[in-house]
């Protein structure tokens, strides 16, 4: 055992974590070994500052590997993705300059993007750690031994505390904000209203921590994401019962984003994923509720794929030959990406998770003031400035553009703005609000 | 008593329930009648999946009345208003086809205003419900039995906890978000504050709870708006302590609301509501706080009629006639929705609550910058293009609403935007600014 | 001891309190001088409503210097600067006509502004306080003893709870919204995870609460803005551990802006605020940790003021001479001022209490987006429309305006909008995306 150290109460919390009664020291985790790139001498031994998957996967291997195979460890990989120009160049600039970024880097990434995300650590020639690079604990964080991710994202600190990784605060710190906000989604719902008014009756600090058998007052999202059933163990993988994968513009299934990332989860389809998930609420709600639920979700996604997601991505498709090239040099860029990225995300994470203001204020609602009053504006105007081009591609564009805003605004998801509604729609809609006054008066 | 449920964890929330001691069990709230639409047999008895309001006043007869006679109880009305159109039209569409809505129905609806607002319940052929209104536990759900509202709503599941029903995450299911965020305006208030920090002192399980006698560590919702002080008993029916309305563009006292719905509140004027709330006030503030807040609030009341929604409603109607018909199809449509169901909300809310940033920053500041940068400039730019229109009609709008934007911005409460501001009122504030500086230096 | 007042609560709030063990009655505090110009008779002795820090500075001496010579004490002096149009002026009107105020004051400013910064409280004819300057608990009243600050504003009412006070909640009363969001910011953070998840372990109610003696589980604001470490006494003076002043367009050290005010803190230089922090810190984090977050906080100031506040404040004053008179009656007003007020004090903020998501989606992402498809339209426009006016003055700004245009977006920083990357940087960004993706595939 080494002497107290100068942060002190590191020391107090490995004391109470379970790592001291199992005998687990600050040695067992931090060794390095000499050809380790980030190793370096510490009274005499060699051990590194950075506890990687690797190092933890030594004592809780079917943990890592689970974790390994999830979407979470991957995260680090949006830094070599086109997405990644936001913060880079759009945000940024390369006034960040470090030891192993000598031409700079954007403190927009590195502040913003790579604490959730997770760095890629780089190691000086002095054996520090870049400070560009860390302190992160970005759950896809790209190690110095070329492992991915970060165990210490939920498992913070040397406490190592289970029932912290069980509350949603955890999980709020990245799915959270505008682009993704189901903390606040879970806040809104019920499961949140449950959890809060019954935190000492979770059982957050048990080691089984069993829905239905330990604690049922409220589920966390680790009990729904993550956590065990009667039936089924506690994965890390977090993408194992979720059946649509709403990141995209237009949402997916699970085991195709998992193919594309060359994950095992090709494997899984989504049903398989639902029926675990389902067996999860089954704890507190019947077979009933659960599959009526699910048919309301689907139809959300249904919705905002067909009205919204997919002429919406056709029309921007189309305008890019009239678009300055840089991406997010024209407004354009950015309305369609938030329809997407921002307010479309919310109306399908309120709806997955039971949170109506998210699905409609934060979601439709938005998606539809801005795809009427913000996208269809622009294009419109974007294809009349470019109709009377000297330039025969841009013309061609413009006429093409207009036509498919002309068949859009046609389409029966969206001809009420033209005021054109189907009669037979119409005169079904006049008498039910008709027979509804008749029967609440005005 | 029936075995163990599926559901396990429904039967072991019931079991520490009252009821569980009241010797009322699954049968005593789930029995139908053979006649009624949605009983089913189960195990050779009939019952139903919904427990209405009207089930539940068998037993809690007070509380049901004085629930029925809220707003609360009508919430589901707005299915059949023009307001919905939003959900169903402008950002749905009929893709959710269903037993019960063969046309299809809009899962906006569904998944958003539904959840809040109440669905009208539909039992399909089978006895089933349908599943696009259900679930659902929207406070004004039009039951099957005709009966409307969903005690579930507030008290959850089947332990009916009332500690749960009186944090303020209950309440705040619905009313949070950019319309009507009072959750967020509590928890930024002193009162909030107080009760986050001393939820331990709160008594929130005390069968009597009665504020200043059982607690006084700080308010929550239920508090003030419903439980009980010394001097009145707890009332379900949510309207009696206010005294504005604010849901409307322009505010109304509540008794006025009641009447346009029918309610037996329409006898109940203001003065006597602000009277009752008062009553819960002076618990923690003297009379002279009390009398003096009231006056800041309907200070801001009246500032926002004045200076915007009086004014914004006048110019919003002069423009009908220039505006293409469907609503909400014209980017105005939004912005006038939004300065007052969003904004003006806001501001009213922060207030009420003493929340200033809601007031101020979420309220009014947007308020003026939407009314000044994005209104004005629209309602010109929309007078100036049919000024000279071939159609005598528009011009004549055109006209007409051109000079009431000229009015309006030569108001006295406008006229600083033309720089116009009144010698008197400059040299004051001039005047003011200076004195300040002279006494605190620069 | 008087009898029991109406407001029996506060009486008990008292009873529990530390000052009913230390003899301090309800007289100690309240007592007031006959000359003093709110006192009045109540039961034979003369008191006063308002204890203001001078009162308090009987007993609590130490904290009432420290306070007072910090930023808290001089909120209320925005009433006297040019900021406050916004609430009196482009939101107010003169509507709200008190005694104390016979030409009106605005309702914006009394329930928004003044409810955090303080107002200057006015006492009537009658020895009552004016309803629109009180209730008032705003951290930086103006007292009618001419003292500045309340102490109220965090230790409420008359439990005075020290624990309370600690909790972020109290901070967050003002500390929240689009402007500064610490308390979101704190809730994001690891800080906030862990606070949520161990208060129970945060000997919040410990009269002596020295981090890593008397608890470690998490810090709350207090602990690193002003409470006690091992090395360092609690002070009442927010800014002695804060190394930037984020609050103007362009962030400046604390001493500069604490001699702007005349506090002693103008000889307290940044380096010895930052030592001071850094402190705290080490109580959970090694130096190394330490000395590289500092790195990531002041690359993003950095990249803040270089890329987008100063090119921006020198574009906004170039425009100045083409605009309206009136301040806030240009849109473009609000965008600027909202670029550095709103969204650029969030990715201040953010990067500042390590909260990536106000950092990057709430912060440079807005800024980004607002200053390339707002700001520099905007700006542009006004320019081109000014380029051919008769007016030679407006001609000749309009060039130069034209002119800054060009050579901002022409800098390094913002070539990429013109589609002008340096060819060497774009070669290496393109090496390190393809790099990435042989070692990651697709």
């Amino acid at each position: 055992m080494r002497p107290k150290l100068q942060s002190a109460s590191i020391y107090d919390h490995w004391g109470k974590s379970k790592h001291f009664r199992g005998n687990v020291g600050c040695f067992e985790c931090h060794v390095a070994n000499e050809k380790d790139p980030d190793a370096y001498e510490h009274y005499g031994e060699m051990i590194a500052t950075i506890v990687s998957p690797k190092d933890c996967g030594k004592c809780h291997e079917k943990e890592v590997k689970e974790f390994s195979e999830s979407h979470h460890a991957k995260g680090g990989r949006i830094l070599g993705s086109l997405d990644n120009i936001l913060a880079e160049v759009v945000e940024g600039n390369n006034g960040f300059v470090t030891g192993a970024h000598p031409h700079g880097v954007s403190a927009a990434a590195v502040n913003g993007c790579w604490q959730c995300h997770g760095s890629e650590v780089k190691v000086l020639d002095n054996g520090r750690l870049d400070p560009s690079t860390w302190p992160n604990t970005g759950i896809g964080r790209i190690n110095p031994d070329g492992s991915e991710g970060a165990c210490t994202a939920c498992h913070s600190k040397h406490t190592f505390s289970a029932a912290q990784a069980r509350t949603p605060d955890t999980c709020g710190k990245c799915h959270m904000g505008p682009d993704h906000p189901q903390i606040e989604i879970f806040n809104e719902s019920k499961h949140g209203i449950a959890y809060y008014a019954n935190i000492d009756k979770m059982a957050l600090d048990s080691p089984k921590w069993v829905v239905g058998e330990d604690y049922n007052a409220a589920p966390t999202c680790a009990t729904c994401h993550m956590s065990a059933t009667k039936d089924q163990p506690v994965t890390h993988d977090i993408g194992l019962r979720i059946s649509w994968n709403n990141r995209p513009a237009i949402s997916v299934r699970p085991e195709v984003s998992d193919a594309k990332m060359g994950l095992p989860g090709k494997d899984i389809p989504w049903q398989k994923r639902r029926a675990n998930m389902a067996n999860v609420c089954i704890n507190c709600h019947n077979q009933g509720y659960v599959d009526a639920f699910y048919k309301q979700y689907d139809a959300l996604i249904d919705l905002y794929h067909e009205k919204f997601a997919k002429p919406g991505l056709a029309l921007y498709n189309a305008a890019q030959p009239l678009l300055t090239p840089p991406k997010f040099s024209n407004k354009i860029d950015f309305v369609w990406f938030e329809l997407w990225h921002h307010e479309g995300r919310r109306a399908r994470h309120g709806a997955s998770m039971m949170g109506p203001d998210y699905t409609h204020w934060h979601g439709t609602y938005e998606i539809a003031r801005n795809f009427y009053t913000e996208y269809i504006p622009e294009l419109k105007e974007l294809a009349q400035h470019n109709l009377h081009s000297n330039d025969a591609d841009k013309k061609k564009a413009a006429e093409a553009l207009q036509k498919l805003i002309e068949e859009t605004l046609n389409h029966k998801n969206h001809m009420w703005f033209l005021n054109k509604m189907d009669p037979a729609e119409k005169a079904r809609r006049d008498k039910a609000r008709n027979d509804f006054k008749n029967r609440y008066g005005k």
